[in-house]
């Protein structure tokens, strides 16, 4: 069995399916660990969905023993009652993570994008692609839900913003990041 | 110590408060056992509140051991932005009585006060006097939040509904009631 240094889940909530995926990375290698759905549509109820969301959330953290949670989480919506609901389901997986100190971050559906693809209006089918290159995923390891690789690019994107030399994220500028990291720039 | 037929735990979630109460059933009479209110606006991040929240709802719910919780859940929000964080506040609320395999009941803030007061339009106010003279609850043990009594008119407004005949609740009419319950009219 692989040791990892870190491991990251991303999930990717929502009312009909929810993704997940598990980042395993060692130095600054990340690799997939697994990553899967959890079709939601079959369960009559709104309880039973988030019922489920909570149960697979809070086994897939105590299988794996994740360092950190990524979420997909988008900021806008069509209007008050998906929004509700999202908010819900995103509430029963965040809890899974809480009651297990596990610690959330949260990125918008187009910050990942940008960090996979390096277009933040790239398609699901582009985010899918980039990843399987980057993370060497066989094709036939893919699933036809892109919620799972949706979910995997969540946990990659915090890999990256999270990897990121502190002193980079507060500069705005080139000229700005020069005059901070001379040593840096020849 | 008392015995209780059936224990309901009435929860008003929201992100600046939350309000709890916890009302006890012996035959047809609702007593009130406990409430309290959970002050979040201390917390300074988002993910502290919602930890905060799973905390103590899980924690009321191990004290109390309930039958049922009741939630009250307003469908209508200002925006999509304050629709999400309820909706998170609500998810990881329920997240906690899922854990401990709880039904949950949720109820408009409309439904409540009409079936508190008698007038959906009621101020929290009026419901928390309303409730006072129902549960027989001394004026000194009333807290300065209304939260709280929120939460325990949620749980009223629960076992009101639960205790009503099944057959009232299919009825759309008057005259359909009568139909169906010939013996109930006299």
């Amino acid at each position: 069995m692989d040791k990892w240094e870190k491991i990251i889940i991303g999930i990717d909530p929502g009312t009909n399916v929810m993704g997940y995926g598990i980042l395993g990375v060692n130095g600054k290698t990340p690799q997939a660990i697994a990553m899967g759905v959890l079709k939601l549509d079959k369960f009559e109820t709104h309880y039973l969905r988030l019922r489920r969301i909570y149960d697979r959330v809070l086994s897939l953290v105590e299988q794996y023993l994740p360092d950190e949670m990524a979420i997909e989480a988008p900021f806008f919506g069509k209007n008050v009652q998906s929004m509700l609901k999202l908010g819900r389901a995103q509430g029963v997986a965040m809890a899974a993570a809480l009651a297990r100190e596990v610690p959330i971050a949260e990125y918008e559906p187009r910050k990942i994008k940008q960090a996979i693809t390096g277009n933040g209006a790239a398609s699901k089918e582009q985010v899918q692609e980039m990843l399987r290159r980057i993370l060497s995923i066989p094709k036939e390891n893919l699933l036809p839900e892109l919620d799972a690789t949706d979910a995997l690019a969540a946990a990659l994107c915090h890999f990256y913003e999270s990897s990121r030399p502190i002193q980079q994220k507060t500069c705005s500028s080139w000229k700005d990041f020069i005059a901070k990291n001379p040593g840096r720039v020849k």
